[in-house]
């Protein structure tokens, strides 16, 4: 049964922490495309009702520095799914909650492929696509999906 | 100027990982209560817009346990402010995304204070209340504060 | 065999680090909730020799801010027991080594139950209650448990 | 004075331990992400002498799962530079190393910029390229260049 | 002003999470290390009144594994003093709670230096020696820095 | 089927974060001893292809303090091996690689004992020395290995 991508959004928010940081004092990027990872795997889960593992990364896009201090919320949502893959877009927005601003921090374009029991890729439900800017991401994922499949 | 509790609610979300268990293997209650500290002090500092530290927990229960893998999500919400001191409800859900079901895992009332730059006690904003469930919240935070400061 | 408290007083001590440390500069305070878990659960197992799960806290409460580089001691005793759940007082000393001045940072109080092996509460053994202040502790932690029982 | 790549390659490497593991108990991709930004972060360091913020992460792809006990070792080398950004790529290998088997586990190209002691970007050195393999990694480098600006 | 060694004598004690484990399940040999290294540090510091660098660790020996779940106790005691060094004495024990059993786990020996306020090696406090068993470890202590003196 | 010392010869690195410090801002010498044992360990499962546990320390020395943000690369090759046992000398590096400066930071002797499927210590391969330094080095592990036979 094919579902709508806001079905499956997930979010995921901690306060950046001393233990987050790099030697310069800002949050570890690493430590970001943790959560983010966390939080797409989340988001290709609830849309695939199975296990997922990651297998790629794109257009991993960093705008803004963390603080240590800052809150930081990201945001996942399914944009593209092949047989058994899943194209799950990432936003990460940083907040400094004294002061109330909040701004985009990192976006990216995680894809998932949903595991069976013996760990064998598994056909998922298609996406229902409910608006023009669910649309235009489709066809950008279903273009990088045939530029892959092209280059196998 | 008042403020009302929604203009400071807020939400802390993360996976539990292994390294979050103890050592039956369920997530430790303490990382929890770090996540919950976390999160109050966010919605705390949000109304004060100032530093804050905690300085109590009170009626902090269990409900469920929490696994490895499980999605959990901390709420916080002022309930009662004092003159430097505010009290934040905080809410912590679990989901097994994979299936879907949300249950409430702990409940707790965090208190903090407000800090000026010399680290000493400062006022802060008031609460404007919108229902019943605000008003009845606010009502036991003064019977709470009222008892402590008849104690002290 | 019932057993008297101080045949289950339990020590936990660590000096803090950085990575335990909030956006402040100070130790977080979840980080030694944490702690206060842990070592009231070793107390909690060591009267009862049966694995337990904390179930709640109640007045916590943060007397002095704790800074990295110091060495923090925790301390727990039985101080209440019902059929199957377990009061244990816990209590946090702070010092700064180099000096040598040691204040009290927290204290709190956690219930525990011990359970069996399927997971059900199970009876576990009362308290010999040796003199004036654990026979006062008990009659508070039994006033506690007689509001419990009436509001559930 | 323009640099060969060899000169700034640079190698990390870790046991994977279980506090690396997700909740499905393999290596958190997250962990390895991060990893990989720190090796590339020391290679461009090492190319441009000044401190480095990484921009952008493009085709990382997950060829293998990790398993906690492994060992990862992570290679990285300049392959292409702009003004002031340098494109590094960052290969991950897996070793079970009680058999010997080692296999490449992930692939990513991570961008930094120079940054001058005013948070500016800052002029960097150019590539002296010294073989065949470098010259195409520069190529395709310089296309993805030209592509963001026009996307700018 | 010369010093007892047990009025330096220090106890940190923690209950071993699955994130001090080792990819076997044990508890990562470091993990231990760096507790005893902890340890002994805030011995020396007792003593010295003054900070101080981990210069050595001789003799360290592991006697029997750790497991998750079980309480570590360290303790540490000043044994032998040259003009600026502080050689302590450590030992952790290991106790399964739930049954009682406590066994010696490792010991090993960690030279400290004192340092002033611009990081040179600065002179501390003398020992004063109770009894036999401290009079025993101070001759092997001497013998060990005249060892190392000689091998200068 | 005896084996070269090189053949099992091992690399561990990593760039210090602000989690591995210690209160003096300093990285904590626990967690360099903790890769130092990691490494070792690496080494001497290569050589024995069986698991090994450690089994004692010996020798190490600090000669460096480690900074945050330096790279520290640590190696480590067996130079003697009982009917069981394996001596395995383990040197850390340390390099502030914006500048490309590496000195040697901490040194040491790591004995580790194989284990068969059943936690007995097993036989493990002899090693074939080829050159001087080899042998020298072998001849020092002897002599500590008859030292402690003869205490025991």
């Amino acid at each position: 049964m094919n579902k709508n991508p806001n079905e499956s959004k997930s979010v995921l928010a901690q306060v950046m922490l001393p233990s987050h940081a790099n030697p310069s004092g800002n949050v570890h990027g690493g430590e970001i495309m943790k959560m983010m990872d966390a939080c797409g795997s989340v988001a290709a889960t609830r849309h695939a009702k199975k296990n997922v593992v990651t297998v790629r990364v794109d257009e991993l896009v960093f705008y803004t520095p963390i603080s240590v201090g800052h809150l930081v919320t990201c945001t996942s949502k399914p944009i593209f799914v092949g047989r058994s893959s899943i194209e799950v877009k990432v936003e990460v927005k940083v907040e400094d909650f004294m002061i109330g601003e909040e701004k985009v921090a990192l976006k990216a374009i995680f894809t998932y492929v949903a595991l069976d029991d013996h760990g064998k890729p598994s056909a998922i439900p298609g996406l229902v696509l409910t608006d023009e800017s669910e649309k235009k991401d489709y066809e950008l994922g279903l273009a990088r999906y045939r530029d892959r499949k092209k280059n196998q």
